[in-house]
């Protein structure tokens, strides 16, 4: 079983995000299914404990689950004229069931804002009925030119909120809350990630909504990677579905929807934004196995008394981490701390005859490679040491998370310092273009206006392609 | 808002079955996509404790998830001969991408033995890559003629194990032991239904296993509901999708495959065996909500009395046990109580002023209906005694069940017996029939053989069909 290679990051960002996926076993590209992967055990693990991160704050903001069906008439997605220019060219729809031609053809759920509309327009009866507060995991289909494991797939699982209130200032303030409370909140705290918060201008926001907020994550390639959505629908998908309720006043009303939704490209920012060229780094929190203990030993006999000695240190941890014993006796030491690093496992600990001699352990953190990240320590209270540790890793991420980020991000005056800027990482602008002047940028740069951030100058400045005095600035990046 | 009128169970079984689904608000016609229904939050979170339930014991017994694509090149179903013959009339076909014609079209998968092989054939390639272990939980599509909610849905959620074996003993053990210890286990401790475990005979076979194991459930109707399968598959698949791999002996050998499944029917069953003419009876280990707080007041000053008590009430509830609090103040004691009822929530607390003043409280238990139900309980320990009697609750909803199947359990000796037997619940009956005998008796008796049971009897005895003296016995039911 020879070492998989990792090309550096220096040498080739894009090979380096494949290399380490396979390196990391987490993916396999499904040649026979154009555009999709097959989530490999490792991969599908991050996204249960993603899955449970969100999950938990989504119920505690107010919200259910439940679940629509995967197929939607096709005639439904042209029902919102923007919704349907935007995912008309990449819908799989489907013509035949069992041999025979359907009158009537469906379409695999691109998103499910129509398909659902449709239901909630027979729910919503009075303003009794609201809001509704709905949630669906669930996987969707869009094609896609091309692939690139978890970031960009045909076939991605999600999550996607879809809420209807009786008036716009509930719809925008749950759009907020959702970016704020549930993705901000999850993604900092859980992923440590920092997230840069803001609006899409009309040109980036989704295709049928009033207003769409984002959370971009600055990638170590120094491009965004917009990590979380989230949409004031206005009434827009309201009346193309006819959702209307009988307000306080007697009279009726379209409501106003929202919806919002992370999906597994999560995944891909988790390894982008922290692996190195070891291979994968997962941030303790989310990490499905966060300890991995490796026994030493050189024979049999010694086996037995370091495997008794490990299941002595370890017999009070169960439901307190989360962590493995990797007993093989066919591969070395080193192999085994080869593998649990390239699978980016936070903390090993190492356990030998001299250890238990001792009454000590080696203890290696993930996030600092060789000897400055290894320490020895007493088995006295190494559980509390470890849980600790696990913190410390996770604020480590983050704060290296941050301060990369601070490095890279510029405040520009011209195009030409644009330029520079979005080659290393966010460029900070006023701006008062217009749609015509992002398309010219992006023609050129390669650049997108990301966000205009929650964050705003208190003073103007002047605009850097029309020169004209604004209040506004927004982050141009390179993105995913 | 008028009460929903749940027709009664021995008025017409079916309907007061849809009635409850309606009553209970669990789900809703899809009329827009054929066969689907929405799993309506109320549904849907029985779903997510059945899955809780089912995914601990999937990984404690050595399994971990993955996910694999949603659409199969039509042309692997035709693979495995059994299978396609099982499955092509039923397929959901995929013939479009954005508007253009596929060359090769999809399927959406009905099951995923065939394109999981596919991969297990790259994955697995020395004896040391085995067992592979591996669950998903996934969206299938199937079409049916007929729909029943939760039953018999085009689009149904569920998870489908599937693993590889270097033998055939593994692979059997395997297949037994998810049955017994996974499935058994689950559907009998947590959803408090006691299953039939036995094998299926070939007519009644997954298509493409070598032996399919089941559980079966009893419904109130006395029909039997398959709540689970577990297929040994032999070498049928490996053989289809060349699963091979190089064993000790330093030969290539074809591997041995299981799959197994249970799915969204296991809603379906948890409301037919236990549910009444009230509406819904959730298992209190299931219930999504396990004790409902009624607060009772008849103006503002004692509803602000009565809310603080119940705060102080259930404030180290939380964690402990899932309840709510319904503080609604629209809507009348009698209309919360008749709602929860409908809902199946397995505990009532009332609490009123005379209550506060006595230091007591109302509990009212949902499987016994009125006043036989009901008792007065101290607020000191109250939760021991909500916790206590939750597991009561648990244990009578299976004693109940236990007891009913057994009065609904014959053993015949003809086929008139055998007639009669099937009218109103299991037949046990010594079998040595053919295929045909099977199909002659489905055709005149609407029943089947659920099972051949693993209890089999110490002595022979003579075939209800073909008079041969025989050691099996098989369990006939109608079924749904």
């Amino acid at each position: 079983m020879p070492k998989d290679i990792i090309t550096p990051r220096e040498k080739d960002y894009s090979q380096w995000y494949l290399d380490v996926i396979k390196a990391a076993d987490l993916a396999d590209y499904a040649e026979v299914v154009k555009g999709c992967i097959v989530f490999k055990p490792n991969g599908y693990a991050i996204w249960e404990s993603i899955q449970k991160g969100l999950d938990e704050r989504i119920k505690e903001t107010g919200h259910v689950n439940a679940y629509f069906p995967l197929l939607i008439p096709k005639s439904f997605i042209t029902k919102e004229a923007e919704h349907v220019e935007g995912f008309a060219p990449e819908l799989f729809e489907i013509d035949k069931l069992g041999g025979d031609i359907l009158a009537d053809p469906y379409v695999i759920r691109p998103t499910s804002e129509t398909i659902i509309g449709h239901f909630y327009a027979q729910w919503v009866n009075s303003w009794r009925d609201l809001p509704l507060l709905i949630n669906q995991w669930a996987n969707v289909m869009r094609m896609e030119k091309r692939t690139r494991p978890f970031l960009r797939t045909a076939e991605f699982l999600w999550q996607e909120g879809h809420t209807v209130h009786a008036t716009e200032e509930e719809a925008e303030s749950e759009t907020l809350m959702i970016l704020n409370d549930v993705y901000s909140d999850f993604v900092e705290k859980e992923m440590a990630l920092p997230v840069l918060r803001g609006r899409k201008t009309d040109k980036e926001k989704f295709a049928g909504a009033l207003r769409t907020y984002t959370i971009e994550a600055m990638m170590q390639d120094g491009r965004s990677l917009q990590a979380g959505t989230s949409h004031n629908l206005g009434q827009n998908f309201s009346k193309a579905f006819n959702i209307t309720f009988l307000d306080k006043d007697n009279t009726l009303k379209h409501a106003w929807t929202s919806s919002w939704g992370v999906s597994t490209r999560l995944i891909g920012a988790l390894i982008m934004a922290h692996s190195d060229d070891e291979g994968l780094i997962i941030p303790p929190r989310l990490a499905p196995i966060q300890v991995v203990v490796v026994p030493i030993c050189k024979n049999d006999e010694e086996r037995a008394v370091v495997l008794e000695a490990v299941t002595k240190l370890t017999a009070h941890w169960k439901r307190k981490i989360r962590f493995k014993i990797d007993d093989r006796d066919h591969v070395s030491p080193g192999f085994k701390y080869n593998e649990w690093e390239t699978k980016g496992v936070p903390i090993r600990v190492e356990l030998g005859p001299r250890d238990i001699e001792k009454q000590s352990v080696a203890v290696a953190r993930r996030d600092i490679p060789g000897k400055a990240g290894k320490s020895f320590v007493s088995q006295d209270g190494l559980l509390e040491h470890l849980i600790d540790l696990l913190e410390t890793i996770q604020t480590a991420l983050f704060n290296r998370a941050f301060q990369f980020r601070t490095d890279r991000t510029f405040v520009v005056s011209d195009e030409v310092e644009l330029g520079e800027a979005v080659a290393k990482g966010f460029a900070r602008a006023f701006w008062a273009g217009s749609r015509d002047d992002e398309d010219k940028i992006q023609n050129e740069l390669k650049a997108t206006i990301r966000a205009i951030p929650f964050d705003q100058p208190e003073t103007a400045g002047r605009c850097i392609v029309t020169g004209v005095e604004t209040t506004q600035q927004v982050i141009f990046a390179r993105s995913y």
